[in-house]
């Protein structure tokens, strides 16, 4: 206790290698753009989905990354990062309420600049549920659901791979976190979506209707934002600047960049064959998934591997979004569940087919692409089933979704007191 | 004269220490984050007036900043930084123009980049000012008020401190400016707005009447970018990022994210109490004010001392906002006064009190408290004494405010002959 | 073949000099800030022209990035920095789907910053093209466009100076490109405003009519994350961060803000002079003129001649937007040809004056401003000549233009099936 509240970074002085800084102003930096990401996902969510729900998407979005940055800290971590038990969890009590009186640099970097750069990964993991959930969620249970995503649910399976945990013992590569950040948050969407049910007016006599977003260059400008946050999230995630990570982050940030563009060009020309339009909204979800797809792999493959990932997730994507909308009859207003789900469970079992060292196309047989599948499912159904769960029980006691009147006449000015626009 | 016009960077190639060249980029990473928040200013003052000043709200944060830019490199930086005359002003002839020949690097950096810092963060101080007098300010008033603040009220108390003068001889901490940038804006904007009076229709019968922002979509986009920026400032403001200050410059980005991330929980919480509902308004700003009042002591207070730093200052903040508004009747159409003002002290003061090294809590008495009162009050004195100087001045002269009509039309088409929106 | 497929970095880990790394996170920080750029456009473009064509706009920055990051890095890398044939052109075998075994680092930095660095650069020049030919292009012509200039004609006049082609033995400056890549793009997209003619509506009897922006806020948005950007774009073309480069980098990045500055005022002035009013969207435009003017010379003037600079841009600015609109009446929607045309030259024939190694002004003689005038005139022809003719065949055979009925209902819901707002 002593520890939690006296230290000072002064303290800290001792010698560092001249290595161990540039590495740290390189996760720092990281840090910065990961945390940027947060308007990126707050004005795609809020170009998506309709006016009358604006101050309601962009408070989520504000409070999910306030409230993850405390519980991240107070516990998170030490659950994530701390002494494993058995592989399954890390001790909460390992870093409680995370100070140190000496950085022991022993990863090559400040342990708070990894704190930090791991705290907005997590508040990433909890912010693409909003989407999913748009339109319709009560204020105060989202509030709740942020709170436990962010202190237990991502950071038990984040445990099981960066933590040491199992799955990262059996040589499950997800470099940056396609399955570990962003399917994590995208099937705990899932579940939420489901219990939630849709939109009032999405489904008439059974068939699904458009409902636009209502400002698409928001959704643009958004997705421009987390493009360049994408350049903290990837190459970031090398953790490190010098040595052979010097050429190593560069390559990363090619490789990301690649399935990116990759992405929205399949993507706008899969809507064009499909609709005969190439629509700036799959075009746009087509970069992200292109950026989702990559994540897991970005280390692992070539620049050509990158730009095959790109261009199947975002062929995948309009077939998935159309698949959730119309054949599930899930409603995922900004199509979350598509790019970060779908998208980031594909890109991660790409690395079984395409990652230089193992993968099956580089004649490394059939192990990768099986130990990415069992990724996949584990951390998918953990994420599922505790949303399920956590959900369920948020509907059966406090209540998940507003009232009809609330949704008809917008949640801004009934849960909030204030609408966007005046 | 000849060093001013002909000296070339190439002309600096010295062998340079490789950890000054970290410390370098670091500090001007910071430099382009600081910069950036900028736009963040600027959509934080545009969503929260109205559509009819919004050239006007758009054209000040664009010339505060280009006219800061030039002023401080002529001047301005010297005055803050040159040879101190008597610990209150420095010398305006040391580094007029500023260029130098040769870079010293005696600072750890290159003199440039010090430089670039220095003017981002007196661009800041102007900005905030353009807040509190929105919506009803001639523009030419504006443009004068400007170089004022860049070229001599900010720069002069920030002498005393930054720049060795009495207060930083007297041990006021202050590391990033919660009283020396964002409270001399807030209180040079407090003198104006006193001055200029309500906007039109602000007071009803003696009593206040909400006038609601045209679009707070940019609000929230604009404090998400200031909160981006912010680790530029709070942890910039180390200079450094080798040796010891590795561990600082994450540290303080820590207890700048946890103090944010708690005062706009806080003041979601105090808005749900006070007023029924958590609205997307306070909570923003309640980030805003945990920012700023964190400011002083990031680099001194534990995390633990961060989040309460950052929970008294989103709680003051409802209640400063509506003292102001509704017993001060000071109409700031932002709430800068209270976000930097009032909290910027708050968190200033809060530094005697929880300063690991000094702080009353911490068994330093109040040896502390007592030497950040004079610090709050004496920079306090000056920024209002010196802003309620220039705007009476400026309004015996070339006139303050706007005619009646323009500001019932909007200022846009009469001010800058064009509106924003078509 | 195998090398493009199977390298990874892992096997480029042999030993890194610390310097190299620094100036490696520079690079990738510059890279990324450039990148940021394209929202910087997208916002812009899209704010200055009309509601009906925003998903058009916005899909053509998304778009010729996407394309840009593809043909770039597949073989116009290749062609701008491969074997040089007779100093016109690279040779596009020489890094044909850029993938090496081993950085190396013999520029100082990974060769994959490097590919980075220059594809943003590319894109850059691909993305100014689409605001001089907004609101009337057929989408799928500038498709094509977008992958000819990424592929040849950038890379082409790339290859004759920073390549080290013919242009660069000469002697030519433009240390970041106002010439370049700012002015390549203007004078194509001078050649494809010309060829399609104005807008509907444009000029009745023979007389300019104004056709306002619709949303001027996105334009201040996006002029302020250019100027960021602008920070990776000068600072970061030095290339390095150590040594010599430790002083240069900041010093350009003073240069660069500087001119802005004086840039946005000059403007101001300028429009408040000759039409009244201090318009938002000249000074706008001012600051921009200013970036782009002080981009060739960044490196090789004293502050006081940024200064310069920046003025003339603004000043020459205002009246470039109405020779181009009212006597040459080309109609370009967001004043792109003047902003990175005229400028851009301006600012390159301005080296010849003011660079203190060899200026005209500094007694170098009229040599250095004879080189810089060949640059800007070869390397004009070049852009404009290649435009002409790339649309032209498309012209003659795509079709350039979209149908009257299109084009007065809005590209949005023609073009690609969904407008922006609802």
């Amino acid at each position: 206790m002593e520890e939690i509240l006296t230290t000072i970074p002064e303290a800290a002085s001792a010698a560092v290698g001249l290595d161990i800084s540039v590495n740290n102003v390189w996760l720092l930096l990281a840090t910065f753009l990961v945390m940027f990401m947060q308007p990126g996902f707050a004005m795609v969510e809020a170009g998506f989905t309709r006016s009358k729900n604006t101050a309601n998407i962009l408070m989520k979005n504000l409070l999910d990354f306030s409230i993850g940055s405390l519980t991240y800290w107070l516990v998170g971590y030490s659950i994530m990062y701390g002494d494993s038990i058995s592989g399954f969890i890390g001790n909460p009590a390992s870093n409680f309420a995370f100070n140190v009186a000496e950085d022991s640099y022993g990863a090559g970097y400040s342990d708070f600049s990894d704190l930090m750069f791991q705290t907005v990964f997590a508040a990433t993991a909890a912010t693409i549920v909003s989407g999913a959930m748009a339109e319709r969620t009560k204020f105060n249970a989202y509030l709740i659901f942020s709170l436990v995503i962010t202190l237990l649910i991502y950071p038990v399976s984040g445990h099981w791979t960066w933590g040491g945990g199992w799955l990262s013992e059996l040589g499950f590569i997800d470099f940056a976190g396609s399955t570990i950040v962003h399917s994590v948050g995208a099937w705990v969407g899932l579940a939420g979506a489901a219990l939630l049910g849709p939109r009032l007016g999405k489904y008439v006599d059974g068939k699904a209707k458009a409902i636009p977003g209502h400002n698409l260059a928001y959704g643009a400008l958004g997705v421009f934002i987390l493009w360049f946050g994408w350049f903290g999230f990837n190459p970031g995630s090398e953790l490190a600047a010098t040595d052979g990570s010097t050429s190593a982050i560069a390559r990363v940030a090619l490789t990301t960049n690649l399935s990116a563009a990759a992405g929205a060009i399949t993507a706008m020309l899969t809507a064009w064959g499909r609709y005969k339009r190439p629509t700036l909204s799959l075009s746009l979800n087509g970069a992200l998934a292109g950026l989702v797809a990559i994540t897991a792999g970005c280390a692992s493959v070539s620049p050509f591997g990158a730009i095959i990932i790109g261009t199947v997730a975002g062929f995948v994507l309009v077939f998935s979004v159309e698949f959730i909308d119309q054949i599930l009859k899930v409603d995922d207003p900004v199509g979350a569940i598509s790019v970060h789900g779908v998208c980031g469970a594909l890109g991660t079992l790409m690395v079984g087919l395409l990652a230089i060292d193992g993968g099956l196309f580089y004649g490394g047989g059939f192990k990768q692409l099986g130990i990415q599948l069992v990724g996949v499912v584990s951390i998918g159904t953990w994420a599922l089933g505790t949303g399920f769960l956590l959900f369920a029980i948020l509907k059966a006691t406090n209540g998940l979704r507003v009232s009809k009147r609330i949704e008809e006449e917008g949640l801004d000015v009934y849960e909030h007191g204030e609408g966007v626009y005046n």
